[in-house]
């Protein structure tokens, strides 16, 4: 069997599965008294290191660790992704994996998958894109690898670090509303917009693909949502649909999503009329967080979050992953499948 | 111009430069007390953490942070490294550069790029590799990535950690020793066996495929090598003499190397007597580790080492970087080149 076989839910299973059973122990960090606090199958892995470093604070110091990857002609292209936009990307999308815990990225170590022929001056700019994120976001790029590749590859491997539990995909229950704390579909609609030749200059035009090429990383939400007893969350990068769907699953529970109350932007609406559901469902990339509760402490939340969030569904028991989409009328559709399994084709 | 213009140090030394430069901090890990102890150019990055955790110890603990990445074609083929052997070299090379700076290793997350057509039960095997070898040198897989890929890549990202001072490579001074704690050159012996189509049953072809495929970090010599007082000590992953050059250039050194006192397997100079100095000095992935210090300091060291060492050169003032090969009748030969720049030809 084959791995476009088994799905990459499989493959991750079954990998998870190996990993999880046939570990006999992180016994040197177990010796300098870390505690593993959260294992594979969430944003980030997370450990307590047993020291308290903030005055008045006696919660765990938890360190969090996440790795993602960018792979020419899977992940992006260089017609639609820069060289800068790419060196931001590649730590967004971790920056915001740690933002999903509740934390704050600390430390990141590059890889770079190159062909021989690059061009200096693009790893030039690849890294002033770095730069630019890492210093907005307090991190500091300490180490890296670097190997010739036929595509061109970069993965990045970053730390973080906060006070207090790390939120986790695992908890969310029947009756939990969801919520997400952005707008949905804009970097989708960027995207899509570059795909179709479309480099017309207006607001409405500039804002979807900034929103596609420099995505924001919800950090100081993330440390709102702890601070305020938020305890299941992730971050929306694969698109609503698929993300609340591994959600769901590493909790054993279903969710409705309100069809009619997704936020989107009033450019994404009036760009897209017709898509704009289709791409806040399956778009991907907006990099905002997803977090759930039960409804008088997720109110209560998100009259304390500056930005604001929006109530999208409702956790139910049911079929653990199951997601399904409700109109304004009642009507219901299954919503799962529409974002991104790595390994099959979009449309199976 | 290209990067494989540049050559593989320039690159390093280019990015690099940036990321020193243009950061403006790590701020987020300094608010919970860390402090970047190692920083870019070393086999991992380090920071302290400001707590104790063993008693009557009252060293800082340091963590540690490294990557290493093995691509397909490249790093490997699947014809001289199978499965099993990838997993277990992939997390190797990983746990050596934490043994090179003193620590032990402990959590790891795995990156797997892959072509959507890989099967299944090599996936299996691949992780039986990685399973063994964590379990036996204490460390826990803790979570990853998985993106479809033309090529096969795996990235591990592996923390560390230690109390006392993480060993460098900047800390060599003319007039040190050079001492490696392993024989040199039989992990590269076992590959030129299988390049060569020897698949014969022997002692020593065993030996020598044995190198190759299951390479054993050294841990626990790096945690005695701290202990003893050593500062400056780095693994021989890409040869003694490319590794060595790496760190005469860190220190602002340069290097002899004496041929004949080369620590070689008597099963390598049987088999190869021709070329074993060749092995020795650019074999690479031996995984032994090399340190520098004052002549008694690293004669006493060596006497109380389980396996010993041996002493194969000196450390001198001259261009930083250069290293000479000296033979038993004072010939002199550069030695710097035979190592493995990523982006050039290898015979360049």
């Amino acid at each position: 069997m084959q791995i476009k076989d088994l799905g990459e839910f499989g493959v991750i299973d079954l990998l998870a599965g190996i990993v999880m059973s046939q570990r006999s122990g992180s016994g040197n960090a177990r010796s300098f008294s870390f505690n593993l606090t959260v294992d594979n199958g969430d944003d980030t892995a997370a450990w307590s290191i047993g020291s308290q470093s903030r005055p008045g604070d006696d919660r765990p110091v938890n360190e969090l660790f996440t790795t993602d990857t960018m792979v020419e002609g899977v992940h992006f292209t260089l017609e639609t992704t820069p060289w800068q936009d790419l060196g931001w990307k590649s730590l967004a999308s971790n920056i915001s994996d740690v933002a999903s815990m509740g934390g704050l990225p600390s430390y990141a170590l590059v890889t770079l998958g190159l062909p021989s022929e690059t061009e200096v001056s693009h790893l030039e700019s690849l890294y002033t894109g770095m730069m630019e994120i890492s210093n907005e976001y307090g991190l500091a790029i300490v180490g890296g690898d670097m190997v010739r590749s036929p595509v061109v590859f970069i993965t990045v491997a970053l730390t973080g670090v906060m006070q207090g539990r790390p939120m986790v995909r695992t908890g969310a229950r029947p009756g939990d509303l969801i919520a997400v704390t952005g707008h949905l579909g804009s970097s989708g609609g960027g995207l899509k917009l570059m795909l179709e030749g479309d480099s017309s200059q207006s607001d409405e035009a500039d804002f979807l693909r900034d929103s596609h090429r420099s995505p924001r990383p919800e950090v100081a939400v993330g440390q709102t949502l702890v601070e305020a007893g938020i305890t299941t969350a992730m971050d929306v990068s694969d698109g609503l649909g698929d993300d609340l769907s591994k959600l769901c699953r590493a909790s054993g529970v279903s969710a409705n999503i309100f069809a009619d109350r997704l936020p989107m932007h009033p450019f994404l609406r009036s760009r897209f009329p017709d898509d704009c559901v289709d791409l806040a469902l399956g778009g991907g990339e907006d990099y905002v967080l997803l977090f759930t509760g039960q409804p008088a402490k997720v109110n209560h939340v998100i009259s304390g979050l500056p930005g604001g969030a929006a109530v999208v569904g409702e956790i139910l028991v049911g079929e653990p992953g199951k997601i399904t989409l409700v109109d304004a009328e009642g009507a219901e559709t299954p919503a799962g499948s529409r974002g991104w399994d790595h390994f099959r084709p979009a449309k199976d």
